[in-house]
């Protein structure tokens, strides 16, 4: 499989602000002809160190995509810098030059001086027509590697690629098939996830797996080449019946929808409702649910009952049973959702309390403990967490177990 | 000025999807102590390949940053390629094996064995101790240059770098005092503010300004360089004091603070209290009034009172008030704050009524429509919104638009 490597140019993507997005989509692009990405650099405007880089990938992938750089300015030192890594020399194209000039005689405006800098070409290298911009793109050949250099702003980097580049590509790279297939799985950690499906995958070579975890929750990423859709599908299917059965009810997700997608597509099935009663998430729970379109079709709503004093009025839960066990307790967590699920007539209802820090907490019930509960039509159940981390990190890991309690009980 | 290079290293980063995010937030720590970045490469979980980067940038920069792939699996090559890179070997250390097994521990779960490769250490290099994740980021000093390994996960990554590399950097590199000030601003656009403050701004050689917005929020940086403290914070002075003016009651925080934080201390001071009545943004608000430490001694709770019925049972909006109106409209607005204030009995309450989309609206109020409602001790008011963007967009806005009315109400 052809390897390419992506040089973006320009010192305004070296802030703390700016970063380069055009090499998404040119990945997307190059993957769809079956060529896979390697390495990205990005570089300021600066000539020697923008050489280097192009000479060292060019010495050793055969293809490198550099974008930006290329405009009319004293800092545009693309051209300049890739015919040196090459030890080319850079030719002025009255071709070129006129091209420009008819561009800006087409808008009623005459080509200014430092304009002529875009019509240089390097030594041997075929000119892209660029007619969205000033600057054509440039394709070179060295034997071992070919350089195509691109302008940088996407409306101009887009079509030039799509139009000259792929298919020249394509003509090179006798290309093969990439075909993708996505999982996710949540209770489970990540060393332990890549310690029960490390043995199947790195059996086979024309795959590649990347395992990431947020959150509680684990995406399987798995990337099949081959010379044909069905070969790849072949393959991955292959790899997914030996991988699915090892993680068992851990997995939630086939097609890379999250959780609370899941969840959802469910209870719209089978026109059951939940609501939640949340106190140290604080809302986390509710935005999240709410976060798919359409969810008001079983998302009755509910309460931050941040306050005792809440619990109680909005939820009924006793002020005598938060006195007896405290608001941080199994009891609280059961009332809190009976008294939701009561309170909006839904099916089923997630509650959560409990000390998500800094302070807070007491010496058997620590900051980071955290009690679930879930109301269903048949029954309510209670659950204990002890998470580590801060308060970010235990209030999002909350939302992710509490929605993976819903799931087990909802048999998904 | 010493020159950085920053290594990110993981497959993902090579797909389509997923962008190297952490590197902008080490450029701003890194220009925060004189340090500039020359140099970003983002390579796979691929040994060979990062060791080659690795070895290349070591040898051309002073300080190199390299990020992820410290994981336990097996595709975390990082320990593995760096120490190849400069030919030592990688040592296994009983001690951070303990800390790491101490850390499942604590948790109540038993380290796994491939946790063990955590526990390798390159030659030479002293361990960061991370008490965030079980990696240990590393540091090595080779005499030309330093290289800092550290943990992918920003929440890892970010305070090991403040904390342990920082100084480090500091004590070796930085030869004049950077001073920050930092403001933000809310309820005017990037490029409005920057239109008035940059004749400031621009005037000065020893200052570096950096604005940035997020979801309506801007943060203005200012960084001067001097040779003493006092210069430092006296041009910071000066330059604020310029600012300030321009920016009028846009501006509601002079140290960093953000929005809720800000509403939060002043409740608190006042003795008074918060609650909210959310439909479309289904618990954002509550949740990022959550987010503070402490927010418990303000804030009473909320709804998330999603579907129309919930609006009438759990806040009392009449249903003819609904049928009449609809439930996106000034007057549901207004009864949801009303109502929700008399629930919890709060001083101030906040609704949010809309369409975030990408489904619903009507020819008159189309998906971005959005009504806030603002319940005070004094008096009842609604506002308006019409915002662009896609469902996370409106969501994100309307609560901070939410957050600012309910800050002009206090007077901050």
């Amino acid at each position: 499989m052809a390897e390419a490597e992506i040089i973006a140019v320009g010192s305004e993507l070296l802030t703390a602000d700016k970063i380069d997005t055009n090499s998404l989509w040119l990945t997307a692009e190059l993957n769809g002809i079956g060529i896979e990405v390697v390495r990205k650099i990005i570089v300021g405007d600066e000539r020697t160190r923008l050489s280097d880089s192009v000479r060292a990938a060019a010495g050793r992938s055969a293809i490198v995509i550099v974008t930006g750089g290329l405009g009319p300015t004293e800092d545009d030192v693309t051209r300049d810098a890739v015919a040196a890594a090459l030890g080319r020399q850079l030719i002025f194209s009255e071709q070129v030059s006129e091209a420009i000039r008819e561009r800006f005689r087409s808008f009623g405006r005459k080509m200014a001086e430092v304009n002529k800098r875009q019509a240089f070409v390097i030594e041997g290298a075929e000119v892209l027509a660029n007619p969205r911009g000033t600057a054509p793109g440039q394709w070179l050949d060295t034997g071992t590697a070919v350089i195509a250099l691109l302008p940088g702003p996407p409306r101009e980097l887009m079509p030039l690629f799509t139009e000259k580049c792929i298919p020249r590509l394509r003509a090179k790279f006798a290309s093969r098939v990439i075909r993708t297939r996505f999982f996710r799985a949540t209770g489970i950690g990540e060393a332990d996830l890549d310690q029960a499906i490390a043995p199947v995958y790195t059996r086979y070579r024309n795959l590649a797996t990347t395992i990431l975890a947020s959150h509680g929750d684990l995406q399987i990423h798995l990337r099949a080449q081959s010379d044909t859709e069905a070969e790849a599908d072949r393959l991955l299917d292959e790899v997914g019946g030996q991988i699915l059965p090892l993680l068992g009810d851990k997995v939630y997700s086939r097609n890379g929808d999250p959780l609370e997608a899941v969840i959802g597509a469910v209870l719209r099935e089978r026109g059951q409702t939940l609501t939640v009663a949340e106190s140290c998430t604080g809302g986390l729970l509710a935005a999240r649910i709410t976060s798919i379109p359409g969810s008001s079709d079983y998302f009755r709503g509910g309460f931050v009952t941040y306050a005792n004093e809440t619990k109680t009025s909005l939820l009924g839960v006793p002020a005598d049973l938060i006195a007896e066990h405290t608001a941080v307790s199994d009891p609280a967590a059961r009332a809190m959702a009976e008294g939701a699920k009561r309170c909006t007539r839904a099916d089923y209802a997630l509650s959560i309390t409990g000390y998500a820090g800094p302070d807070g907490g007491t010496a058997e019930n620590p900051v980071g403990t955290v009690f679930l509960g879930l109301a269903t039509p048949a029954a309510t159940d209670a659950r204990r967490l002890r998470l580590p981390g801060d308060r970010e990190r235990i209030r999002t890991f909350t939302v992710q177990y509490a929605l993976d309690m819903l799931r087990h009980a909802l048999g998904i």
